[in-house]
């Protein structure tokens, strides 16, 4: 099991003299060059992995970058995206970015380095990297000047989440907004509700999440529904967080829908399975991903875009967390 | 918004001699470094994320190849693994690798190029690539032959999965095994099912599940509720594998447990929220990953490591899907 460095010992030359003789990338003397091969032959060195990146086509690598995945949302987003890839013969690489900067940066770095064919991204980096010249298509979070985004109709699901819960009665909302990140699509569902439950004069209460990690979000039910007294509603921004605070609910006794009524965001698979099942606003995550991979596959194959911004519509799911009026 | 392309036709020279001397990495003629350089200052160019590349240690990052991100089991052990590693100031690069032999390849490739410190992975691919120096840990799919690995004691496991069917009663068990892969952890549990129940005289019912995918095993639960008559137990060998079949006979309108009662494995979280709420085997999948990566860390950095094959225990978490005689 012979490494670079012995193969570059052996032939007197530095390693990445190596490097670019084995990559077939860069300058090499022809001197160093014989040395190279007899030291290899030598020792039965076999740069497969090294080697193989010479016969793929590594422009066939699409990258996707997502914040999070243990929110199950972005795994079906995945899905969505690499079933269509891989019939076009694409491979996806992910990266879980974790909302992390420097992550984001290491990956930018790696999908670039291996000349990947395009990127399909839950953060807009576009401006921050004007030098990244391969398609780059924004999904989920797509902000106002993002050129290509897929993303969720966020101010009617916003809008519809209050509809649902004023039309089966309330006296007092828990209003939750999710973790503000960069883009405005979870402010934008939450100014979508809250503006709805003011023009009906609804009693709101507001408080904010921090995370979408689930043991966080049960810390957070346990404070919040201890600090809101009297609530018989909560608009949550996610499924998960509709689980969490279904679980607090349910530690505490409180009948869901009769005392609290929950309505969740995302409909996740697992939605329709707890207990009671989950009253939810659905984003078509699958469609995300498959529809963002089209549009970086149409516009890195130089293929006609019909449209570069694509807004999906939501729709309510109706499940047993809402009270049902008469 | 310039582009490498740019500056290297504005200096006269090709995009690898750009490359090269954006990189420092190989040679570059002295009048073509002027020649760039006069290029990049008078098209603004920045490199950004190349340059960025040259800040950062790059030794500081970790591979993480799992085979499915849509089982929550993965993102859980991801999880543990980002935590520890983040501590140490280590990123980590997440591969989703579907199984796929190219996509590991395609991984493999971009994480050597990158100098990665090391490897933590599902599938031993050491085997295939002796070339591979750094250290390499495999995790829940641990082979016989895998010198670092940290995994679950599957023959517990299956065996206490089938002692909890037969101790709570049952006449005719389905024990379903899951898709076989490279490593053994999947049959051997299903093997210590076996196993116990032939040892009890227990009426077992075998069948295959192909897939971890949530729609495909529903296909498989309709097919085999059809075809195995006369079932009153179910040894699921995932949670995944369990709440689609409780979707499935809740539709056709048997009771859980009283007409079928059923047993999960792994303890995801989603398990304790579904309904009725899952009886199972806990996986310390969180911990898992944190071990691989303290593993990982241990080797890379040259500390004593006291076990090379971690052994995690498993037990049962007792819900609402098992009967309870008396």
């Amino acid at each position: 099991m012979s490494t670079i460095k012995e193969v570059a010992e052996e032939a007197g030359v530095s390693k990445s003299t190596v490097s670019r003789y084995i990559s077939q990338n860069g300058y090499v003397s022809e001197d160093a060059r014989e040395k190279i091969k007899a030291a290899i032959e030598k020792l039965h060195f076999s740069p497969n992995v090294i080697a193989q990146s010479l016969k793929t086509n590594r422009n066939q690598l699409v990258g996707l970058l997502l914040p999070d995945i243990s929110n199950p949302f972005f795994p079906r987003l995945a899905r969505g995206a690499e079933v269509f890839l891989k019939e076009k013969d694409y491979r996806v690489m992910l990266g879980n970015i974790s909302d992390s900067k420097t992550l984001e940066e290491e990956y930018l770095k790696v999908l670039l380095q291996n000349r990947a064919a395009g990127i399909i991204t839950t953060h807009d980096f576009t401006k921050d990297h004007p030098e990244i010249d391969i398609p780059v298509v924004v999904v989920d979070r797509v902000d106002k000047d993002s050129r290509y985004g897929v993303f969720s109709d966020s101010q009617e699901g916003g809008r519809l989440a209050a509809e649902v819960i004023w039309k089966a009665g309330t006296n007092r909302v828990l209003l939750i907004r999710g973790p503000l990140d960069q883009a405005d699509n979870i402010n934008e569902r939450f100014k979508a509700s809250l503006q709805f439950l003011k023009s009906k004069k609804v009693d709101v209460r507001i408080c904010d999440s921090s995370s979408f990690d689930f043991d966080q979000i049960q810390a957070e039910a346990r404070r919040n529904l201890d600090w809101f007294v009297g609530i018989d509603s909560i608009i949550a921004p996610s499924d998960i967080h509709a689980i969490a605070y279904i679980h607090e609910l349910h530690s505490r006794g409180l009948r869901i829908p009769e005392d609290v009524q929950i309505i969740g965001y995302d409909d996740i698979l697992m939605s329709q399975f707890i207990y009671p099942s989950l009253s939810t606003i659905h984003q078509a995550s699958y469609r995300m991903g498959h529809y963002a991979a089209e549009l970086v596959y149409k516009i890195a194959n130089h293929l006609p875009v019909e449209e570069e911004r694509i807004k999906l519509p939501v729709h309510y799911v109706e499940r047993e967390t809402i009270r049902r009026n008469i």
